[in-house]
């Protein structure tokens, strides 16, 4: 038996079968990749990581289980999940993301295959239950990646402590001990309101922290840089699970040109500017604008910085990532049966209209040339699709 | 320069006129009223005063004042004000409310007026101004009495530290910081979430602590057992703000009857249970239900009662409070001009239809006769006005 | 099975035998005995009650008993003796202990044996055991009554908690993960700075909290209040632990004269004034101090008002409480065998010799006469013994 | 005006100024420099950075410096001090001081002089007051760097913070509200139990964070692959202060042989034993242990190494940091003048003979050497000085 002192959750026990998935350099791994990725360039204290994360995430799953009265190997399987169900991220989390064609889902099931993790594993478990599991499938896979997840529960309350925004705290006990087990994850009537206030907590949490402006800007200066680092083979896009943050920086700062100059601007906090922002609950067909290709977003910035002269990839197009609160699948247990929680509370289902509130589609362009093009009327280059 | 140590807001710092204030009876007094009435026989750490209340809240009136830009004079208003916002307040806060006629703001008014405290305000201020602002008029008016007033502010933060219930955590700096000062208090666009966030937590605490279940089970008991002290004489109803919470308490003990069996009832914690239960929002028109009549009520309690066969005063006819989330006239600054938060935030409006989800009518009798009357056809007794 | 939300510890899990107990008037009463007496005149925030700080150190009672690997009677036995130690306070917790002749834990074993309490237990345990433990006696008594027992975590924390000082936040979880059962609790070497702090952590409060200097001048006009309410036989101080915090204030204010009056400056917070204070740590033998019989004490109370012209009762003569960190006695276990605490600890040791540095013997008379009297010699009336 | 968000103090203001000096390159690193080196390998919260440390630091200074009513040029240096003071840390902030020959405080200056930083302060400043400052120098060094400076108080507070180790949760309230100014910073006697319980948090601190075994395990490998990676030419010492944590990682990854393989055993937390031990406080003269110069340590760990047959550099042995907690020279104002706080404290000076209970001279091998010398006589290479 061996602790871990959390800052979040206190001293949390594990076990020598955890210890041992623990010690793999595919874990510890996770202690060089920042669970918030740049956003402590906005709020300072936002260091924490994905190693943390994953450690909190399966406290709360064996508190779960312990709640829904799992047998230890149920338990088990639970917390294993939980510690390994951000192991395929890429450096800073979610936005490696959006540059390479994988999702960290898919990553995490191939990683775990072909690493130590399956030998470990299969001594206790079934892998494949494992990776079911870790992808939302299974009896049990809601509990790991779902509406009322514990790697939401987790993220909400670690990412309020680290960046000091109040929004996720959330009511953790409440949330688990109205969760019930049928064929899959349910809850009682009376954690709706738990419920209700988690959802809004993250929904709380998108403009203030996820996608905060000052944050958006950064990701997609980032992403620029990491797609053309790429591009010169010193990082390899399809293992970019074996890559901590560290790599990746200072691999771009050996570069020369453009990435050398993207890095810097990063590592210096001299970001780009926003020249124009369309609030998308101004327009008539939100949804479209997710439906503009990334060749679309391309072509757009081309023509913009022709028209503009200003470098290539110094000015960025940016399409908000799409604010997904419709779902509310979650069921809930009342008299007659189970019904969606989107259909029983009015908060939720309020959460599906609101959810373009404080989304916007945005230009950026470095600061030298923003005075420049204050003027200039963007909005005859934006295309959104029918 | 004297220091109140508060566990919320740390030391706070009261001036000389501040003192001479707080030190006199009427605002002594409050130290020995409960902010949230019998709330702590449910949590049982809620057992803070109006005193710290009005404290933490005289804090928070200089942070928006300075934050406001208002001249030291300005600042010194909004402090008195908000430390005196309270000091009409009967015994066990609003509890008492509902068995007087007058609201503890009119009370206030008369308290400030009749005592010490206007000769000590009227040094430095003209009374009237103070008791406007304090009944929410004038400029000043929706910082003391407002829908995102310092008083929500801090019973919010202060009713969850208390109860354990995270609900409340709200982000008063940003909502602090986005505030301006037209003819009224303005939100800034930026603001709006933090004050979406307000409204909700407000809505949250509803149901799990100020609407609680056993908490209005008590406060029906105990408001049944305040009219008949009343009529007594032992307690003058006019002068309530003049009693404090153990005046009621062992004044109850010491009479005889139902008086005495009630009180001891709620010390010992042996409290009615509920026997009936109708949801408002499975009504069809639950606004009608808050026109029931308080002589309608004591009739439906009395023909109840009769066929029951229980002793008259054991059966208790509970009608919900108003849940008051319809308002929203916090005016936003945009730029077209102001427009009423209700009217931009989908969240917040969405909180006026959600508003009877978790009120209910209710029965409650004593706990011997709950099982004897379980297949009993409440609802034939039950008249809701059209 | 119930919870109770805890404001510091979280929802705790209460089996039914406890439920039981809990819902005794006896227990119910300490809900309305306040924990730290009248602090709350100190620190706003200090109302919390005896009766959440007993469920508190059920928790911890409990937490222990599972880091030691005990039985579930055992776990069980401990979470009783936790709920049940301070069921003998008086009002006012150890305010009122000054006053009579019998400790609190006397009070505790006589009200056990004489209630529904015991009724409850036999069913479940030898009540002789559960008043041993809750005494310090026997295997398990160092874990309910001892130097580093659950009472004192849970009243540091709690205390802290609620007052706002910081001083006694302690690392429970390191305290209680290094504590080891053989014929008594002893500690790992590991443990030993957790000891450290915990000891200092309450050294800390006394002078802060515990013994701070306006605490003391209430609580002596306090008990000489009680001393002449229990010579009207108005409260009976045999069976002290049958009234509450609100008996003996509303008994009081029912009273004339003396009592009456003092009651009302405790009310309306008008104080008296230390006018002469002989700190110990400057004088020879501050042991001595503590041989000062009561007798000795009411004569030069009484020498002293004649002389100064001020009213029987109006001046009081304070000797602090013995700060009692000379103890140290928990044993920790070493290679070569067992050791005192304060035998291997430089810091724990450093107590005992600090012991005297905030301590001080005082006077205090009513705000008008003291100005009068600001120039009396009143260390010629001081005799201490040798 | 800019607002920054701390996770501890909450909103901070900026003033324009401040903005310029945070937004150079030279304070912008600071982000990637953690405040506790390698701990977030024994506590995986602890990623925090010199950068909120710093911005933490200088919001502590101007409260302290409102406190002490001192005139906005002088409170606008502390503040720019507090932000300035760490500017000079190397990779790792202490961990790689032990590396080089200068200390970080000499760095700052040199910092200073030759950056641009000099020119943004010589705009208001004379730039060698702001250097006198920060090293301790003058009125206001105290307060920059002393035993009870702002950058204590906030390395304590967010250490622990960041670990979740409470015995950093100090009262800055208390201790910064009873600190005067003289001809340098003096405390009130009001002060000293604060400043006690500060001096305590930090020695507790010690073994626990700063000086934790595994901390020090790491600390001693990564000082010896940074030591060879000086030699390669591939980091430059004399500049260390314009490299950050990624530098000397990826630095040292990009080596190969021993500089690669330690660096792989600290990304992987293979990290060496501990085979020997010697407490520092079961040796007759401890203070002796640090004048064994770097020199003899080396000879010793090459005689080891060779008798053990353990390659060159993979034997460790490692002289604990000195603990320096016999100063305790702060004034503490009395009525009879000025004492220091070591002469009135009792607890204070038990720190002097507590120091070196928690150290020990230990000797750190790969794990694989480490079974095979477990009966090792490694005393009879230890020569400590007379």
């Amino acid at each position: 038996m061996k602790f871990i002192r959390d800052s979040l959750h206190g001293n949390l026990q594990i076990n020598e079968l955890e210890v041992k998935l623990i010690d793999t350099p595919q874990i510890q791994r996770l202690r060089r990749i920042k669970q918030l990725g740049f956003t402590y360039l906005v709020y300072p204290g936002a260091n924490h990581t994905r190693f943390e994360h994953s450690i909190g995430a399966m406290y709360l799953a064996s508190r779960l289980g312990n709640n829904l009265q799992l047998d230890d190997d149920e338990k088990e399987l639970l917390r294993v999940c939980a510690l390994l169900h951000d192991a395929g991220h890429g450096p800073f989390s979610h936005v490696s993301e959006g540059v390479r064609d994988t999702s960290h889902e898919e990553l995490t099931s191939k990683l775990i295959k072909e690493s130590q993790l399956s030998d470990i594993l299969s001594e206790n478990f079934n892998v494949n239950d494992i990776i079911k599991t870790i992808n939302g499938k299974g009896v049990f896979g809601q509990i790991i990646s779902g509406e009322l997840d514990v790697d939401r529960m987790d993220y909400l309350l670690r990412d309020s402590y680290y960046t000091g925004v109040a929004y996720g705290v959330i009511d953790v006990e409440r949330l688990i001990y109205n969760m019930e087990l049928d064929d899959t994850i349910t809850l009682r009537r009376k954690g709706v309101q738990a419920a209700e206030s988690m959802l809004l907590a993250r929904y709380f949490m998108y403009p203030s922290v996820y996608q905060h402006h000052t944050t958006r800007i950064i990701n997609s200066m980032f992403r620029k840089c990491l797609r053309e680092l790429f591009k010169t083979g010193a990082v390899d896009p399809v293992n970019i699970y074996q890559y901590d943050d560290l790599d990746i920086i200072t691999g771009a700062r050996a570069q020369d040109g453009y990435i050398k100059d993207m890095i810097s601007r990063i590592d210096n906090r001299e970001l780009f500017k926003t020249v124009f922002s369309l609030k998308l609950d101004e327009i008539e067909n939100p949804e479209a604008v997710f439906k503009l290709s990334s060749q679309e977003i391309i072509k757009t910035e081309k023509e913009l910085s022709e028209d503009l002269k200003i470098p290539q990839g110094y000015l960025i197009f940016d399409v908000p990532e799409y604010p997904s609160f419709d779902e509310m699948k979650t069921m809930v247990s009342v008299n007659s049966g189970r019904v969606k929680l989107g259909e029983i509370s009015t908060i939720v289902s309020a959460l599906k209209d609101a959810r373009f509130n404080h989304a916007d589609l945005c230009i950026y362009v470095p600061k030298d040339y923003s005075s420049k093009v204050s003027e200039f009327s963007f909005e005859d280059y934006i295309k959104i699709p029918d």
